[in-house]
């Protein structure tokens, strides 16, 4: 069956219309790069600065984020011109630098300021995002939420919110050891006599590592150890571990550390590694708001381990919305430059096309585009709810009645676990596209994308290895689901389970565009595939163990299933959110919204296509109208991208690549980044090696010459 | 409907055996990494060395290679345990010398030995591979192709096919153009009255970029410029330019280069800028193989100027053999790791289980496994259709019939194109995706797969843009479709699309396992879809060509289409050439490369099932059957994973990580890299950063203690 040839041609027609609009007015010469980009704001379908405000938060929260690009732009040490050629030394020295000038910002800010500021500030510089982050979030965000009140305003007057006199790492992974906390090898041994903790690394792969600002750095460490007391292993608990008198910054008795070395990227954090040599700590610093020892070794265990956790959920929020900053920054750059860059074209006398009227090009970019607006407002959501756990979790008392908080702590994580592993997932897979969209020049350091990779890498696997979150994720679903089988209520989010046991009703309504492209049908058909996908794990789950096998060896025996089903889950909840988001917003900005949300819904459906039609909600049929439809919705959102991505909001500075310059002079730009670098000497290894090269001759094994047979 | 939960719990069974043989052996204590990888070579399959030679093409070859490991692992100058802490100077002052080495060796071997040498070279340092290719493969390429018998041994005699005082480089791509090469903007004007081209770079934009060599190390390059003669614009040919005096290595007048700067990776090649401002060269220059330009001024063109390409094929054949040789040794590391981490336990009596018996794990890499056998496989058929074409080539001369060359060049273009793309961008995803599977310790530069993929990334972009070439792999294929359809003869790899007239004949023969699992099935399948999305863009291209919009309109109208199906196209005769050589394959080693052969075909077509479903060749239980394939072939590819690495046959050396040593002593082998990073004298920036932070006083704005209002 032919696909639907007039909107083709109606697509190629606003392509040749472009070129045509070139030739009124230049019948020859191509319009410059500058000129290029300006006529992609001539007709903007939607009031830019309404869309900023919208995906900002508020009007107020746009202006802030502007306050403190002006003032990063203008701070001399936050100038980035010099960066790609700092030795690691400069770049380290550099971090500390900038967390030394960011410290009168946390003394003085609200939380909420404050991480606005440096929610740009980690665009700009990742790695000093992580440094920052190490203390306020790792470090100190264990002793906020596993300290008692007494020890909590102990280590506040000691310094440790301002990095005052302590600065802190969060020494929890083992080289070892990752994922699989219970099974970590430190151990705190109890020593009644003298009333300690001795931390101890029994063996090479106990040695603590990968950990974030203790090569250098640290003055202190939350350290997680095997509780163990009177020869009882109690599990892992964290110990505040001093390393370095601050005063002179030598290592303390017993504590040997390192620089764990060449890294992926984010080189400005120095990574180390921690031995403990039965090093003596006061009972007193194990943080002990939920498991407690007492001065006679009696050891009071926490209801639920996993409110130790809590600090590792706030850094998956934190990624979720750095999946969609990171995205927006990529996309900024790949589709401006996209409207500059011009390649091939069918008519010798006219201008080659933007490489942005390819249907191809607009393809790859725009359901990017449309993602990370998705995961943008997704992200909001999600933290709006992470806060209102925190809020709860903050106002626990020692002793207090805890379900409730655990109920939604279990809901927070398995929202999160897998929202942290499908956002970073992706936001990394769009930057690696954002790269390539760029050809050759995205190679290039100075384009951004390439750094922009290497340090977003490490998101996919730390705080919680995507792979292991998203099985968690899995778990939870056929847990709810097994619950709603059994008549009990599930949370809000899980509640379209209830289709699985009557998945066949479901069917698209109608054969027809309309019915097909809307926000009901496309929420119901991931609903559909996310059901059906739990219900296939949770069969397997199920039969399994009738075989008689363990709980562990059942879920094993899904865990590919377990896997998709949060895959099915987690896309299906973007894309509500987004919708939800949709449904909220001011009419002005309303109708692009609803392009973008469909472009995302039915794209992510034609990547799953296999998934939809496997479930029969979609016909092969449907499936060539949802095909057509993304490339049509490619092609009417198409004028908009450079609007959109003007709508993020981001400064040149912030984007620091010529090739996503907000006044498209990207050639001169980026030249003139490198034409200085011509020396006009010969490099100083010409005489080793290239003179050598050029002036040998090999055909010279030479043959003595000797008359041997004579002898 | 429930999937087969006998095989199910058959693979959680050799699952738990595993752990019940750990068990027997050692109660409590966990095996050491370096027994836990010994435990996996007890038992193989099949016979490891015979799978070497298969791999390697023959004994002999595999023998060759070897040599050249031990070489190399022995040449001071290939040591690699510093290459880390190098600075950018030192690490191209090693590329040097390391050219400067393998002179004698490129004197002295014939090319298919030479060629065994850099291919192991190349993995160890992909920047030198870079350096020597662009000088042999790229700059004598060209002139090898390019120039007349006369010119090839001028160029040969000045000693540019031994760099022995000329070092070159490839001046193709521009600032500002890059895949079109028809638009490039550099000039080379005939002056009669000298007999002389004048080179010349008329804008910013024409600069000469990315050029390898340039920079700091090319004594001449092969400039690529717009032919003018008499006022008239006869194309881009190709003209040697020198750059600078082999003497001195001064820039000769008229020529400015600069370095282009920080990159992605590959900073072992000095990358850089040529600008030339009416550079005067003798018309002798112009390598004239094709086209000509008398001494009067007379232009005789080419009969076809695809001819002039033939050296950015070879670069072509070389990057789907790098896809299987990167691809193999990202996955010796991932999967020998993968059998030495532990991590959780069903039961804490019990050691932790080996990550590579988690059936997620099995199903992340084994299909890779598979895939890079495949891509093994397909270059080996590749190479030696590319080394018919360049003998056919080679014995061109002057004024013969070039139709049947210009019909094979057509063949491998199309071929080449595709396959280049798909391969190098599986690769790089594999390579990915071992990385991810190291879990944290993927990320330390220390594993190798960050740079490795740094280095790999710009395969996709470089030599042809992978997106492009697919688009020209999909429109070849059209035009073979239309030629089917007139009643002509297509090439052999084509003939399957006579399929596409009675797709709805085509149906998987059965519902069981035997009819599904078995190569003719699969390969049906593939020729089916790839099929089936040829025949969609060529009607979208028919139609559009109907509503009289341009060729290149109508081209346009099924972009995404032709995408698609140079997609199908290329999978389809991966597998084929994967099935072939498991047909001509030894006895002893048939039955494992069918198993892995069959996890590649399933596995590919779970990835894409939509397809498979839109063309109704299988059904989604047919689909249910697949999956549960996937799962079962992986199981029982498991216990031959590490076998299957080790008959890559790469040394410690070669893979040069400490995750992926032969031995599994990962952990020592580890922390000796690092653990003498521990200096006892805090950073040099302590005093200047980390002590302000720990003194400082942020809370002190003062305020002025003045009585203002009673002024």
């Amino acid at each position: 069956m032919a696909p639907n040839t007039e909107s083709r041609i109606a697509s190629v027609k606003s392509h040749l219309e472009a070129k045509k609009q070139v030739k009124a007015r230049q019948p020859i010469q191509t319009p410059t790069p500058t000129e290029s980009l300006a006529a992609e704001r001539a007709n903007p379908s939607f009031p830019i600065r309404e869309l900023t405000y919208y995906l900002d938060g508020s009007e107020e929260d746009t202006k802030l984020y502007e306050k403190f690009m002006f003032e990063l732009e203008r701070d001399p040490l936050w100038n980035m011109d010099d960066h790609y050629n700092l030795s690691l030394p400069e770049v380290r020295e550099r971090t500390l630098a900038k967390l030394r000038n960011v410290l009168p910002s946390l003394a003085s800010e609200t939380p909420e300021v404050f991480l606005k500021r440096i929610i740009l500030m980690g665009l700009v510089d990742p790695a000093f995002y992580t440094r920052l982050g190490v203390h306020s979030g790792l470090f100190f965000g264990t002793i906020q939420g596993q300290a008692t009140p007494a020890q909590y305003a102990y280590w506040v007057k000691k310094g440790a919110m301002a990095l005052n006199g302590v600065t802190g790492c969060f020494a929890m992974t083992e080289l070892g050891h990752g994922s699989n906390v219970a099974a970590l090898e430190t151990t705190a041994t109890f020593d009644e006599a003298t009333d300690e903790f001795i931390i101890h690394t029994p063996t090479t792969t106990a040695t603590k590592w990968w950990i974030g600002g203790a090569a250098h750095t640290a003055t202190h460490t939350t350290a997680f150890a095997q509780l163990i007391v009177k020869g009882k292993n109690y599990g892992v608990k964290p110990f505040v571990v001093q390393l370095r008198d601050p005063k002179t910054f030598n290592l303390l008795p017993g504590i040997n550390i390192g620089d764990i070395g060449k890294k992926m990227g984010r080189d400005g954090i120095d990574n180390g590694w921690i031995q403990f040599t039965y090093v003596r700590i006061p009972r007193q610093n194990m943080l002990m708001k939920f498991a407690k020892v007492t001065r006679t070794g009696k050891v009071i265990q926490p209801p639920l381990a996993q409110l130790a956790y809590g600090a590792l959920i706030s850094g998956r929020v934190t990624m979720i919305r750095d999946s969609a900053n990171y995205a927006k920054k990529a996309l900024t750059i790949a589709l401006r430059y996209a409207a500059v860059r011009r390649q091939f074209s069918s008519d010798p006398k006219q201008p080659e096309t933007k490489i942005l009227d390819y249907v191809i090009h607009q393809n790859r970019l725009l359901p990017l585009l449309a993602e990370a607006i998705a995961v943008n407002f997704t992200s909001m959501e999600v933290s709006k709810q992470y806060n209102q756990l925190m809020s709860q979790m903050q106002n626990t008392r020692p002793g207090q009645d805890l379900t409730e908080t655990i109920e939604l702590l279990k809901e927070t994580h398995a929202t999160t676990a897998g929202l942290k592993a499908f956002c970073t997932w992706n936001c990394l897979s769009a930057i690696e596209q954002c790269r390539q969209a760029c050809g050759g020049h995205g190679y290039s350091g100075y384009t951004g994308l390439a750094s922009m990779y290497s340090d977003f890498a490490v998101q996919c696997t730390w705080e919680g290895d995507n792979t292991i979150l998203t099985l968690q994720t899995g778990r939870s679903l056929i847990s709810s689901y097994a619950d709603i089988k059994r008549g009990n209520n599930v949370s809000k989010g899980f509640n379209y389970l209830k289709m699985a046991d009557k998945l066949s009703t479901f069917r698209c309504p109608g054969d027809d565009v309309a019915s097909i492209v809307n926000f009901e049908t496309i929420s119901e058909a991931w609903g559909v595939v996310a059901a059906s996908a739990v219900k296939i794990s949770a069969d397997i789950y199920e039969n399994a163990k009738t075989k008689s096998i363990s709980k562990d060896a059942a879920l094993e025996s899904c865990a590919v299933e377990r896997l998709h089903a949060a895959r099915m889950h987690s896309f299906g909840y973007i894309f509500n959110k987004f919708a939800d988001a949709v449904r909220q917003a001011p009419e002005s900005i309303r109708e692009v919204l609803t392009k973008l949300c469909l472009l995302y819904g039915l794209h992510s459906i034609k990547e799953n296509a296999g998934e939809f039609l496997s479930c029969e909600y979609f016909t092969a049929a449907h499936m060539a109208v949802i095909r057509e439809q993304v490339n049509h919705l490619c092609s009417v959102i198409r004028p908009d991208a450079i609007p959109l991505v003007d709508s993020f909001n981001y400064s040149d500075y912030i984007i620091n690549s010529p090739l996503g310059r907000y006044d498209g002079n990207v050639y001169e730009a980026y030249f003139n980044l490198v034409k200085s670098n011509n020396p006009q000497e010969p490099v100083p290894y010409f005489k080793s090696v290239i003179r050598p090269i050029l002036t040998a001759n090999y055909n010279q094994t030479e043959i003595p010459d000797l008359e041997i047979d004579q002898q």
